[in-house]
């Protein structure tokens, strides 16, 4: 496994927070640098543990970085990867944690610079809130991690990240970028529109009679406003795409239910149960199926 | 509180099974006879502790009762309810769990003996799991149960069933029949409906590239096939009205997202984070606002 001397993270929230805490308590980096815009934000990571530095200047930040790993928000990751290609030292190792790859690999590889130390990541671990204070040293434990390389990654960029990611705890999985963004579209963009449409669809003095079902289906409804509709206008295609098949199943129940037609529900609802209790065993034996 | 000398729980699975451990450990109840038409399954229940007696004939169960509480499928509750009440003695309360209203207290009171001893109940908790294996003597400590009483519920059995239902840990809400099932259609229904279409949505190559939003979205989806079948079918025009209701929100999702229209994205997205931050807020504080 590589042992990185130095790791800047920028953008130090619940991913990049959770990112500071594994490498610290692995001891993968002998130094951990928090760079973000808010040194407040920045000094209460420091203090829960999740870096080792901070800096609000992002070239000081990477000045001596062999890693920089890129949490901020998708709309900035471009730029972000950019400036870090541009500023750190010619071996830098540029990777990024956003929800989206298509545009951001693009985007990161129609520069020069940036498109020689970097490698598009996307590990699928979260959780519905904010901050590094909700960050934790295990969130990528058994995680897979999405890489994107494309023809045009360097080879040993590419193997370095495959080491960092994997040090970190997550099981690799290798996709093209598009592919990542169809396939996430389904997996987790959709499941997001899905929460926060079942939330808004239940009146508030209605609540009282919600339980389980209206709480474990609208949990993720609570995350943050302009960090998913980035994720969704980045991903507009697919995730259109996504609701049309989601839909044409909602299409399906409300055609048997109108015709009262039991057997047809019942092989229905079959359908999504196989699927559900799939997830489940494989979540349970932590299986390495390839995608 | 009532303590009721014999409680017959007709149908011992997940619901009755509860209801039976809540009794037991509360010491509620003198006898708590467990009926069904499965003697494995009753056996189960009581080596469980669910019950003290078991009994495969409803006449036999009921005979003695204070107190019959009707657990089985909502297909199944009219007919089980009329026998309990024909069968069992002159001073019975008659009640139920079911998760439909309207067409189970009409069919009840269409009995006259039926009538006079029912009262409809439903205890808002439950699991996607099944059997008595599943059940805990705290499942409804704090939870809601909704009691439907019609201006021809006998007010004693009203003051029994309000008793009764309390004394499991309930919080007791009262709600016309018809009103219930457009309520639960929104706060129980759709989002069971909702996790198995999301469920369904995502092929099973994908789902190594599920995460929490999938797992938490679908974990109803995993519960029993012809017993949700069921509840929709009886509660079918409420179902498909509360779908239009969610489909009318996703539609302007996708209207937001195709125009590129992040303002709006960001508001739709609030509208469903603040109802779903009220619905925790309220779970947190045990809030017992009238319905």
């Amino acid at each position: 496994m590589e042992r990185p001397g130095t790791v800047a993270i920028i953008g130090v929230g619940l991913i990049g927070g959770s990112i500071g805490m594994a490498l610290r308590s692995k001891g993968m980096a002998g130094r951990v640098i928090g760079v973000g815009r808010d040194a407040t934000r920045l000094e209460v990571a420091r203090q829960l543990g999740a870096v080792d530095e901070i800096e609000t200047n992002l070239g000081r930040g990477v000045a001596e970085a062999d890693v920089a790993v890129v949490c901020t928000p998708v709309t900035r990751i471009v730029e972000d990867c950019m400036e870090a290609a541009r500023l750190g030292p010619t071996g830098i190792l540029v990777t990024d944690a956003g929800s989206t790859k298509a545009r951001i690999v693009s985007g990161v590889e129609s520069d020069l610079r940036g498109r020689d130390c970097f490698v598009g990541a996307h590990p699928i671990a979260g959780s519905e809130r904010q901050g590094a204070g909700s960050g934790r040293a295990d969130l990528f434990e058994g995680r897979c991690c999405v890489l994107t390389p494309t023809d045009r990654t360097p080879p040993d960029r590419l193997d370095r990240a495959r080491l960092f990611w994997s040090g970190l705890g997550c099981q690799i999985v290798e996709v093209d970028p598009i592919d990542h963004d169809d396939r996430l579209a389904l997996t987790s963009h959709l499941p997001h529109v899905v929460a926060a449409a079942l939330a808004g669809s239940v009146p508030v003095e209605m609540l009282r009679l919600a339980a389980g079902a209206y709480r474990d289906g609208t949990r993720v409804a609570s995350a943050d406003a302009a960090l998913w509709s980035g994720i969704f206008l980045e991903n507009r295609s697919s995730v259109l795409n996504a609701i049309e098949e989601f839909g044409s199943r909602i299409d399906q129940f409300c055609q048997a239910l109108r015709s009262g037609d039991e057997a047809s529900l019942i092989a229905w609802w079959e359908e999504g149960r196989s699927r559900r209790n799939c997830f489940a065993e494989r979540s349970r034996s932590n299986d390495s199926l390839p995608v």
